[in-house]
């Protein structure tokens, strides 16, 4: 293989351009000419791909964001568009594409490979929800910008006796919650993943007032509900505490990676490379156990692929993501006011 | 004056313990005796004071909040409380106080004042709109902050071509919305001191992508109005942008205080401590034109008093603080769309 | 058991004060009450001991250093001190220590648990280096603060066409140098693990600035030589370049642990708690694969143990550790400037 | 004036890249064309220089260092050398220059003004000690980054009971000393301007130990002797405390700017555009009191004239910078252990 591309797909996350660097850079270690696409799938279907030499992503490993710029592009499911894309790479020379992105990047890549152009995934979000891996690029990140947040809200809530709900990202996923909760010592973690009566956490946080601690902080994946709605429930159900809610947003998602997610990233980029060297794709990177693997994207259970086609033609998921909840209960020890 | 005692109040901010500090340290080195009221004026009026000593105020040049805490307490404007108080200072032959925080603060160090007890004001509020100084305890880190958060926010906003609505801090001032606009490289800034018409906006923002920029990043003073609020008017006059609000809320309160911040701190906990000793009470410490300077708070106009008392009882600011309104129009010439 | 202790000992890392706080708290949970002490071995010689409460451990989740202290005591390795530390310990009726430190302090715990009070150990030191744990609390924290050092000297550095040699810590093992280089997209690292010939540095530097990249950074691990040996060094061999020497030294000891370091000194410090109260000791906690383990400090390598005594009476280790060499090698395809 | 060209000369600092976005904007506001000249009088010789336009500055406002790269170059005195970069003005109907640097790029920029092409000065270093500005752009900076690292060290410090030299920048001035000495609660601080006595310190070291504080931090400002040699004298004078030595380095001269910065880097960058459309030449411009100010490089005192020419040919300061003294008073009393 002596040409090959690389894209981010999907929403940004911090690490990106790191991975894109690795990729450039194992890419020409290996006698390969690299391409970066702009703008995901949308810039692969429209030709929106240049070379990039060695000298282009010098600093990036440092960089927030990722400079081919990210876009969703739901139309690339249809056939139509993928062949659009593939005669942009075969107009190139291109022969191999690393993606790097969300679960439905991987889709793309799937197709790709089928279509005869090996393609590699490697997980790049912050939600840590992605499919064969334990963690993904800007992850470490995100619960570092969130934690980072928390130590600050401490201070103020602290100060003056607060009750503060912290809604944090994580549609599907508990992981920012429960990372960013044990992190900064909060009193109690709402992830989407367990059930909880909001009557229990208004008992601990009377337990706690009782034991002379003052001011109360909940972490809130937002997946579960709107920071306001935990606010007028907790009101609800007798809390009588100053009670305050801070919306993180979007802030997560940005920022110099940290040094896991520059590392993590480098190594999936180096490694993606390499799967094509040897001619293999509809692979997904990921890490385990602390050890780089790669599982087929879509295949059946007993090749270790990640999703499978049901006969009704829906995807199925072989091995959800589950979240650490071993963290949920270490919180709850951590945090015992009820002693 | 041999005792003298220290309070926060009002909402707390970066520094606040690097002045209670110097005024521990500064009282300490002037042979005092110096006592910490917890929770502002409620704690002065209930008695919960105790004495400081060079230990206790040890590595606090460097924390966010406030250990003494801090608490509204409106309650003091009513005689009643403050002859409580008062009570509680005499029967600890504390002479002298100092009060760290708000305007509000400031009637309060004045009440005192007028019945004996000589307080100096100093000024410990974020938003930097306090009368009689150009710089306020807390306002450089709480920019920080906010600076911090925008960096992240131009990662994603420029990944994703996406147009950003960042909401700051700033009820009555533009302070932190200008800074922080000026030092993140915002397209436009929104303040209370300055009228705007969102047509402009919009007509700015496609003037900016007409040459090629495709990402837009407003800062919003909170007092404008709210981002969700500047995003459907947006909306309205026809942007067609991908676009999103943030609000960065109770973090900007929080943090480890900026150098700016614990030197202020220090320099205006020391000079508090002196004045105290010089006997003299009713001032407010302020630092204009680089110099430590203090004003009457209450008197006339040619006393350099910072407010007055109208015939109808009601008070007049003399000195009204004003926003750096040159930070506006630098911003404008340094975001111009049109060449 | 109802009563166990926690000191903490050897040279301190970012952390420590995490792992005590989630001993206190486990330790409460489960109904034990829980003591400090001081100044490592030496406290617990000398009974400098006192009982924490839940409050004691308030934000010290985020707090660098230990709130306990930390000293060297090579006394504890006589029998005598080892017998009055017994003493201090029946005297308070504590059944059980946890000792966070390095392989120095691991000993100690072995005596302790011989002498009947079981002991267990958790890896607190900054470097890395300690056997039966990928990953020890504070190596994350200190190669972040190298990280943050190399980011900033890259800018001067590229600012002016430099040369900089950082030499960051690292004795035996190249842990932090390897993480530190690939973060920081360092061109060259210098490990204890690998030699490496100088003049092959400076032709890669030569073939660097052939490719018009002028700047150069080398990340130096402290045990392989001082920076200003291998600058000397590089100058023998040819090197032209305008060339600067940085010492990042103690401040990779201190800060704010990082979340990693957070999440894994609470996990550990519960997990010690978990393990006392079965009745165990004499043992080391690590991770491994993501996973807590935890393995005899001494004994017979059949047994897992990580030490054992030699025929002579030395100490073997069993499992020494291994710095992650892969990263050397991606480093070295990641800047390869020969094409 | 319709075409301009901004450089930076001598040692680079953090908001450079401010104040050169803030000429390529302001200058493109103002209807003029601007140009980036590379490495310094260097590349005004070489004829290394390239128009910049709004693009080329994009995300400029954060970074750190200097992308149009700095370097020294002692050449530039000669009058050969000054002809050679005025052709290269000329050849490009280049009219005006903005020098961002220290005191030696004001004298090119006298240079360019007395052979008519005006040139504006810009005080950019870190030692904040060019003539004719209270602060200099990336002095801000600079500090924070010492004091970040004095806030680690004082973690190790305190856990071990240790005393620490930590040697910050500045070969002439204090201010960076005083500065970060403050900030971090040092215990003592030594700067150039101020004669001290040894034994004085070890005096105060052991009143420290006897109030029970075992731990010790002195600032030392490069220009008043090494780390190290202080350390042999403390140690001459009879400090028996565990004594260490940190160098602080280049960290302080790199990073992202401080708010401070890029708003101080931002206003003069514009200013010095609007000098030099009003034709003026020959200018530095400073900040005095918070407000922007313009002072003649070279003439008479008279004419406020930063500098003048001697009789015998040398140059003499008119307005010697000075080091804010009363910092030093007052660490001198906040950190008083006599008591």
């Amino acid at each position: 293989m002596k040409r090959i591309a690389v894209l981010t797909s999907g929403g940004d996350s911090p690490g990106m351009n790191a991975a894109i660097r690795a990729v450039v850079r194992q890419g020409i270690a290996e006698g390969m000419e690299v391409y970066g696409i702009k703008y995901g799938y949308k810039g692969l279907v429209e030709g929106d791909i240049e070379l990039l030499d060695t000298a282009s992503v010098r600093d990036q490993v440092a960089r927030g964001g990722t400079f081919l710029y990210s876009a969703r592009y739901p139309e690339f499911v249809q056939l139509e568009y993928q062949l659009k894309g593939i005669e942009q790479l075969k107009a190139r020379g291109i022969e191999g594409v690393v993606v790097i992105g969300g679960d439905g990047s991987y889709h793309g890549a799937m197709r790709l490979t089928e279509h005869g152009f090996p393609a590699i995934g490697l997980p790049g979000t912050i939600d840590n929800d992605i499919v064969g891996t334990e963690y993904t690029i800007g992850f470490d990140t995100a619960v570092t910008t969130a934690v980072d947040a928390l130590d600050k809200i401490r201070d103020t809530s602290s100060s003056h006796n607060r009750t503060f709900i912290v809604e944090v990202m994580g549609r599907d996923a508990g992981d920012i919650a429960l990372w960013a909760g044990i992190a900064a010592g909060a009193d109690d973690i709402c992830i989407p993943e367990r059930e909880f009566k909001v009557e229990n956490i208004v008992k601990r946080m009377n337990e706690a007032h009782k034991q002379g601690k003052n001011h109360y902080l909940i972490v809130l994946a937002e997946g579960v509900m709107h920071g306001e709605e935990l606010a007028e429930a907790l009101k609800r159900q007798g809390d009588l505490s100053d009670l305050r809610v801070s919306v993180l947003g979007h802030i997560q998602r940005g920022g110099s990676p940290t040094v896991r997610d520059r590392v993590l990233a480098s190594r999936m980029g180096a490694h993606a490379v390499k799967l094509l060297k040897e001619g293999k794709g509809g692979l997904a990177v990921g890490i385990r156990h602390e050890k780089l693997v790669e599982n087929p994207i879509l295949g059946s259970v007993e090749e270790g692929a990640l999703m499978s086609i049901n006969p009704d033609g829906s995807i199925k998921v072989n091995f959800p993501h589950e979240a650490p909840i071993e963290l949920y209960r270490l919180n709850k020890a951590l945090n015992n006011y009820s002693k």
